[in-house]
């Protein structure tokens, strides 16, 4: 089972990466952004066939490791490719 | 227009960031991992409200900076909520 985590800064939480990008995009031309943010792509293939289990695993991952709950929040994504 | 990139390393490209966050997950007994991978995630406010062109629009800044189309590979969805 192969998933997908989307990890990104809480709303409120200073993103000087996403400020960095916005800046540099306005500085090309693209004067039409609003707003940009940068987060983490995180793709994990688990020795896994049911999805509930992955899920719960994948969020303890998350919990433990992945992601800083305290500013930043995560999303998982499951593809049923297996 | 909202609208979210993905930029992951192109396959076959080595990936020291993921090949740690797999040993990381191991250390901590998630012995199920196969394989993970670290990409970036940019999310995109922009003032555009014809799909068409926030498309040609967002590939544009892709190319142009936001991927290293050498390594890396880009994708773009669009968020209908403006």
């Amino acid at each position: 089972m192969k998933a997908t985590i989307h990890i990104t800064l809480k709303a409120g939480v200073l993103d000087p990466q996403g400020k960095a990008i916005e800046t540099a995009l306005h500085r090309l031309g693209f004067a039409q952004v609003i707003q940009a943010r940068q987060g983490k792509l995180i793709e994990i293939d688990l020795d896994e066939s049911d999805a509930t289990t992955a899920r719960a695993t994948l969020k303890d991952m998350c919990e433990q490791m992945l992601a800083n709950t305290v500013i930043e929040d995560y999303e998982i994504t499951l593809h049923n490719d297996k």
